[in-house]
Formats: C-alpha cells, sequence, structure tokens
C-alpha cells in the first residue's frame, strides 16, 4: 500500500494531468504507471521528475537500452523493488533479450561481490587509477 | 589502509602467483592491482573470484563496455569507491568516451532519485508489469 | 509474513506487557503496533529499544516533528518499508502537512540525486569544510 | 582522487562558469566547492543539479534549517562522505547548534538501529498505516 | 511477484534439472526453493551460484551455523526480503536457537546504529588498527 | 577528517570522562579509540552507546567471537570504513584466525552476490518459510 493515494485523472490537477498527456504522447500508450500517480499530489515534483527522466533517457552518445540496463542495474543495488519491475518491464520493451538480461544479472551479482570484498579488505586505489588535469 | 598486507609476487603464494599470470595475460600488462594483490591471502577466493569475472565479463549477448557500465553503476550505487576508481578506468581503457561517462553520471543520478521516491511512496507494482508464465 | 511470531497480550511475557503499558501510555492509545510485537520475543531487546526511543525522539533542541522528518528520511535511505509507513503516519500524527510531505519527498530525491554523483567522483572533501580543533 | 579532473574558472566552459557565478550570487561568496568543479564537465548536468538544488532546497513548507538536517541524514544513510561534510557545514551555516547535531545523530543512529530491525523481522505493515483515498 | 518466471522441473532445462538435483542430494530434500528456480533460466548462472555456495558455506574454520549467521546479518544490511526469509529458516534448521536469534538481532541493532554514527562522524581510523607488513 | 572534533580527555566533560574509564576498564587498555572521542561531544550519547554495546557484545547464548564476525559483516555490508578496521582488530583480538578471517569474506561476497539476484528477480518466499504461531 501506498503512503499516499494514487490519483485518477479524474482526482489529478490540471497540472498533473498535463504531465500524464506529457508522459502518455512520450510512450505512446494511454496507460500511465503507478508511479506518476503516486507523484501527481505534486505537480512540480511530478513535471520535474518527468521532464528531467525524458532528456537523460534520451538517445545520446549511450543508446536507450544501455541506460536502461544501468537504470536497472542502480534499481536492484538500491534495493527498489517497484523500480526493478518497472525497468525490467521497460528494458523488455526496449529489446532486451532473455540472453541480455541473464548477463545483466551476471554482472550486477559478480559487481555485488567485489565491492563487497573490496570494501572488506579496504583496498587503497591504486596510482595508476589517478585522473590527470586536462 | 587495507585490512590486510597485499602480497608482492615474491610474497604470494604459488597458487596465488597462478592467478597473478592469468591476471596478466587476460590484460596484456605486467601491472596486478591491488585488488587481488589484498585476495592473494586466500588463494581459493583469489582464483574463484578471477575466475568468475573473466567468465561473466567475456563478450557475450552484452558488449563489454556494456558491461563495464553496468559494473560502475552497481559500484556507484553501493558506494565502493576503490571499485568506482577501477572501473572508471576500465571503462575508459574499454572506450568511454567523456560524453558517455557523462551521460552514465546522469543515469545514475535519475535512477537514484527516482528509487527514493519510489520507495518513500511504497507504490504498489502495477499488475501489467507481471510476468506471464513461459 | 514475519520471521518471528508477534505476540499478543495474551503471548507476551510480563516484562513485554510492561513496555507494551509504557508505550501504551506515552502514545495516550491502547494500540501497539506490530514492531514491538515482533520483538516482543526478546523483553530486554523490547525495553532497550523503546526506552532509547522514547529519550531521543522526546522534544529537545530539536522539536518533535522534525525529528520525525529525519527518522522517515533515514528509512527511506534505508529502504525500511515498515519504517517508512509507521513514521509517515507518525509525522502526519505529529502535524506534517502535505506540502511538508512533499516537500520532504523532494529533499530525499534530491540529496540521493547528489549522493550519487558525489560518490561516482569521488569528489575530494574541500579543505574549507575542515572542523578546527575545540 | 577523483574520477574526473576539477576544473577551475579557467578550464571551464563559458557554460559551466554560468552555474558559477549563480551559485556565487546565491550564497554570497566567491567560493565553489569541489563538487561543483567536478561536475563542471558536464554543463547540462551542472546546471540542471544547481538548478534543481537551489528550488528544492528554498524556503517553502519546511524551513531551510530543517532541510539541510534531512540532506544531512540522507547523506549519512547513503555513507557519501563528500556530502556529510558539505551538508554538515552548510547546517552549520544556517544555525544549527552542537545541541542540534547531536540530537540530529540521536536520531539518525535510533533510526538506523529500529530500520535493522524491522527489516530483520520483516515486520508487516499496520493496516491502521493504510492511507485512505482522497 | 518475480521478475521472470520460477521454472518447475518440467520447464527446466535439463541443465538446471542436474543442478536441481544437487540441490536435493545435498540438502537431503525433494524441495527446490523459489531462488533456485527463478535462477533456472540461466543454467550457467544456476550452476555456478549453486556450485560456489556448496564450496563457501560448508564447514571449514568457520561452523556452518557461524556462517548462516553472517549470512543472515548481510542480508538484513542489504535488505534482501527473500533472503532474510530463506537464511533464517536456514539457520533455524542448522540450530539456531531463539536466544541465539534475539542476540544476532541485538548485534545487528547495535552494529547499524554505530556504523551511522561512525560514518555521520568521518572518524579518522586510528593508526594503531594499521596491519603490519607480513 | 572528523565532521567534529576528537576530545582528547582534558578536553572532555566528567562526564564523558566517566565512559572512557569504563572503557579502558572493561578492555584492560589505557587507549580510548577515535570512534569515542569524537561522541564525547554528546555525553549522554556517548554513554548510551557504550553501556548498550557492552550489553550486547557479552557473552551469551553467542560467544564474543562469533558477535564479532556478525559486527564486522554489517559494517561492510553498510560500508563504514571505520567500523572495519575497528571491528577487523577487535576480532583478530578475540582470536580470528587468517582462516577464518578469509572464510568470513568469501561469505560476506556469496550473500552480497545472492541478495543482489533474489532482490533483481524478486523472488517472492516460499509458503514453508513461513512462520508459525507459537
Amino acid at each position: 500500500m501506498a503512503t499516499v493515494p494514487m490519483l485518477s485523472d479524474d482526482q489529478a490537477s490540471p497540472e498533473s494531468c498535463a504531465t500524464f498527456e506529457a508522459i502518455r504522447a512520450a510512450r505512446g500508450t494511454d496507460y500511465v504507471n503507478n508511479f506518476w500517480r503516486a507523484l501527481a499530489h505534486d505537480p512540480a515534483l511530478l513535471a520535474a521528475t518527468w521532464n528531467r527522466l525524458a532528456q537523460v533517457m534520451a538517445p545520446g552518445a549511450l543508446d536507450p537500452l544501455t541506460k536502461e540496463l544501468v537504470y536497472l542495474a542502480v534499481s536492484v543495488a538500491n534495493g527498489c523493488d517497484y523500480c526493478i519491475h518497472s525497468h525490467t518491464a521497460a528494458a523488455r520493451a526496449k529489446g532486451m533479450s532473455d540472453a541480455q538480461h541473464a548477463e545483466l544479472l551476471a554482472v550486477i551479482a559478480m559487481a555485488s561481490q567485489t565491492n563487497a570484498l573490496a570494501t572488506a579488505l579496504s583496498v587503497p586505489v591504486d596510482e595508476r587509477f589517478r585522473v590527470t588535469s586536462p
């Protein structure tokens, strides 16, 4: 159960409905998922979050699927169950194959393991990893 | 300072030295970074970690750079400073451009933000994200 | 489902029931929420946790609502779903308005984002943030 | 050591320098701290982060000091050392007393402890914490 | 709901079924729990995870119950609800008493609290904790 | 650098000095480590933390070394560098052998990996892990 009511189109303010419409237009679907309906109580936060997300996830130096895989990996590491479900679905919608999903999971598992070891050992950063001035 | 001594080639056991050699051969460099030298006290853990890493990070359904970006993203979310440095360096060695690095950071920041919001709101998972049986 | 049975007043030991009574008296309600009933198997841990909580959350240099907002923010960052629900309810009971809740969420989201960026960039602490001796 | 060079005013692009100037104007100080200099490689991320931060931390339903305390609490829970230092300094600059700092730490410690217990026990959320429809 | 279908014996590949049989043989039970059935889509990841787990959790310098307690503690700190349930059950199956469970919870709570305090205070590591060379 | 000055015996209040003496007496050493000196600004928090720690870590249903191993494991999972160093040292002082340390690290790495996988897969808890009423 959410800690706030999730607003339907009838319950949301005109500002929040405008963001719902922007989400529908960008995604080519009438469905607005629960995350946005839960944010709709705060039209400014809803709009700021959606607008920034649209910018960040747009094609650029990284392709959209790679960005989804990274988003999903962060969501796993942060233990956000909602985000894991929504971004697994989003990655599939952007073409993630079962084989890619499986490799993604293997990389996440590997990183989690070596993160724990490096932290437990408090390994000092190698001098050669130092970034030089521009 | 590490919680264990980091072993030089002279200090490491023959089993650990064999893994050092495997690392050198796979990477085409004589340099063995601190993480492996810290693990060298436990030759079995060192070998198991390296062997699994080599399998997981090999080219497959995902290309090596994508895997590095995911690895780096997990390391940031887990707050492992050593891993952030080593995998930023590894991603650059595999071709990560400054623009790709910048977009990676933007995606990680975005995910961290929406992870926190979805968690704070305890948003229920949408029924349509449900996976159907095979 | 909990990993231990939650004890009713009939099932709890006299020591645990005494803490239940202290909770009821402090809060002016007969209801004892699930967290305390799950802790009731260990009367010493139950009493130690409640007693310390009562001390820490009492009015002091910070007012009780501010303390609840901080408690809620930590619970979000730690991803504790139970605590998010119980402390959202507690903050509302102590007067948190919808507008305050919305701003709290915005601050948590902002912090989560810049935490990730500062960690990813491994930004060194500025010398001027150094605390001087007393 | 940072994973990117931190840019001085001479090294930063005109767009990044414009954000530096906005930071100086808002804070009434010539000093631009390391976080912003590390972000300066990506003028768009730098500007987006600063602009959103300025909005979120402005006085509103919550006063600026309360927002800083929440920001600091999240940074502690996320283990961001840079952010802990910068927001401890910011909270002091906004009037946090030693007594308030001490109480903040006590609340963070308390929340961390009960978060762990509620998670370990997997306590189910009480029905009465459910939010009713608007 | 899982992000992948969980495979029954009829649905799993021969390779995955072979790992199911290894799990059954090692545990002396016909029951294969959901974690392994969710991993079964990737026979290589399933086998690698099980084989490594069997090695790591085998009796050695630490007894199996101690290893389970550590595993459970890590799972709590990482907020993995599934793992908390499965390893609480495993620890009980290996002899964890109610009193041991209660003390384990008290240690986890204590560590979570002092972890937060040491992080918030950014306490420098004492020179005498430094490990000397071999 | 700490976010508060660490207090010497000369700088600390009589109440804090009394806790320093309790620490010395319990440990049989004159050395008071930095964590307690950083807490000394808040004599009540210092005393509450030390007194609870002494209770929790005392021999009971679990032996002191097992408790230290759990404490260390939690500290690794929470990424607390200070705590990792202090509790690695404490575990060694209580008899942790190199072989036990190595196995501890292997269990922590294994748990971190399967925690990530179970979270990424959102594996539902098996019905048979359900705890029955007393």
